[in-house]
């Protein structure tokens, strides 16, 4: 660990907070103009100012990310995500959703995590999934012929109705734009959705059912597995050295 | 385990039976004005009445488990749903839904959960859902205009048709409450359906495919595995140990 | 295993195939009124009577192999499908998937399922269940007011879009009797279809991938670890016996 | 290894590169008359023939390695999928995605897959399923009375609203032709994509959550576990052979 690299940890760690409000920020200068589009003009110029100064705030901390990296293809590779979303100005729904991976920084603290919490946490970014597709849908939808999402309460409905995959059908994008979303929201959704969903499974079985139950294992307990082989294989191995020590002495052992 | 929390234990053991029973009670109580919405206004009050008074003597349970409990806080965060659906009146049908939880009282007598029994119980978990969710979107969906849900037999069928996430789209709800309640079983109950389908598929393929299969393993079998493990090590370390005692000894052996 | 137990193997040994015919033959006297609606009565009547003889065939199956049991009680708890089948005749095309369950008799050779023989035939069940589930819905829906189901392929058409999950809605059950027929169909098959195309993305991913790749343990690879745990406990065992043996001797080993 | 097997393996390793540049083409021309219906019939007709050439190559090429293999009946059962498509003409869509194996030729210098790099395999190939099986539908559904799928956009869409299951109902196919490939792509296709949102889950999962998380292991775990009880065994084994050795010497162990 160079010094160069430890420089990047900390301005992660610095920056994290700042980072995290200014994602809370943009999400809110995001929605204004969808959420009230009758508004003074005014205010529809100062969120969009804003945007962008938040947008430049990102690439000004991914250029500084890039420099203080220590292998510059290595930090792109695996960076490839934030590059996408910086350079691309319509992905702007994408950039809303940095607050998912934003949280990562909460979890500084925690050492483990434990089914519950994560499913929370992946609640959450599901939530913040449906919230940011919606606005966006309403956004591409609102007054084009034959559209039928009209208002945010509709579009979130169509949100929930697509991420679990009910998909009744009396909502649906028409506009190529909102379709698009539809698709993005689809692949990223529906697999968050059903980890949630199998968390409160786990959860209203617990519940009821008391005592030992047919479980699948987990990485935990393979690990633990593997550990006890390992000072298993310790112990044979102190076992046989004292045997093959006095070979030449009165009492062969072996 | 002090006195005081085997008191709880006593006490929960023993108000389990009337829990059950108030449970089913309030089911009936919240079913029969939405399926005879035409009824002698009499009998509604006498509904509304009778909820009521369940409600105070959940309320008075919780209550009492919270002053025999041992760590206050610890209770409040253990059982924080059944502090949400006390203080939220409006959340009626959740209620009627404590009778799921309250089965855990029929599980005191079993040892452990047979992959059959459980998914049993959770099948009846999932129709209790359903029932009492279409429940709920009947009382809120009939009459409003452009509502399509008319009655119980319907709300039933939409009901099925969604947990499944098969969504026709035949019957969808219209109203803000219809739609929260959807949601709420979207969350709660696509899940249990999987466990249930799950369920079913393995009972046909072992009526099908006789003789060992591939499968996945359980926790039971890496229990065991772990215990293995343990005992090995034990018997290791027992061998060890005659070999360390006679250190004094002629033959050198450590 | 007493001589009783051998004398019902010996008779499911030999009416297998008997009982597999009548499978066989049961759906097509139950398909052919149903497909050819406007034929002449005379097969109807045909049909029907076939129908009932092979239900009583069935019937004085299941009182052959009740009396040739071990145990009556457990034999009734274990066939209760079969039981509840033959009490209940509005249960015909339930009847008509015997003919799943008497695919156990082809499998008397089979010492072991690879995963692709257990996918085929669960396949074939699948599209059995769709076949008959269209059958009878198609039975209950031709003519109804406001039905939209009219011909085979439709019903064909209309049983895999549900069993999918997609369930566009251009076609659904309007009956009651057909929307019975629709839950069980969608019980029993959303599992058998996750099967299924499970095993197929298995496939597909096999002839792309060549290499080892990251998968999920099956039971057989961990009974194979139990054994070897096993015998590695009788190792030390044997281990131990020789050492602890020569106590009194000059040598100490332990 | 025979001559004639390594043969088998010299060949397809050599022709693999035309044959995937010929599914490239294949595509070209399957799709061409499709998108574009109203140019010169020429071009309608050298698409025709350049299919009917690569069609002729393909057969050429399974001819070569049926006689280049081992065992005649072995080869033909495990390549049934190359002969179903060779021999039944109006599978061409299926043979247009004989790309998605011809990506195996690909991998010849991968050692072993990453669970990233194959979710992004399989997400290639869900990607070519959609996009041909909509060229299949727009062929067969444009222009046919009461068909909604009018364009390729339009089938775009129905293909991910239909691979996802959600399945609005917006559009869906009404022809025999159209509905058949509607089946084959569900059961080919839901699988796959539930592989890449369960790919995509687990990134996010991994993004937001840093430090140990219950995860299921995988089969590289188990067999590392194998190969430390395999050495295990063998080092008890070698315990025991001096204390084998040495048994005329004065000090019996055994």
């Amino acid at each position: 660990m160079t010094t160069k690299h430890s420089r990047l940890q900390q301005w992660e760690r610095t920056a994290a907070p700042y980072l995290t409000a200014m994602s809370v920020l943009f999400i809110a200068v995001y929605a204004v103009p969808i959420l009230w589009p009758g508004i003074d003009p005014v205010w529809g110029r100062i969120c969009d100012g804003a945007g962008l100064l938040i947008w430049a705030l990102f690439g000004a901390d991914y250029v500084t990310r890039f420099s203080l990296a220590d292998g510059r293809r290595r930090f792109v590779r695996a960076h490839w995500f934030d590059l996408l979303v910086l350079l691309l100005p319509a992905l702007r729904p994408l950039r809303a959703l940095r607050l998912v991976f934003a949280l990562k920084v909460l979890n500084q603290r925690a050492e483990s995590w434990t089914r519950g919490r994560l499913a929370v946490y992946v609640g959450g970014a599901t939530v913040l999934l449906v919230a940011v597709a919606a606005l966006a849908v309403l956004d591409a939808e609102r007054g084009q012929p034959g559209a039928a999402i009209d208002s945010y309460p509709e579009a979130l409905w169509w949100g929930v109705v697509t991420i679990t995959t009910v998909g009744y059908g009396d909502l649906a994008p028409v506009t190529m734009e909102g379709r698009l979303v539809a698709v993005a929201m689809m692949i990223g959704g529906i697999g968050l959705l059903g980890f949630v969903t199998g968390s409160v499974t786990s959860w209203i079985v617990d519940r009821v059912a008391a005592g030992p139950k047919p479980e699948e294992i987990t990485r935990e307990q393979l690990t633990e597995l593997l550990d006890e082989m390992r000072s298993l294989r310790n112990e044979i191995a102190e076992l046989r050295k004292p045997m093959r020590g006095p070979e030449v002495s009165r009492a062969p052992e072996g």
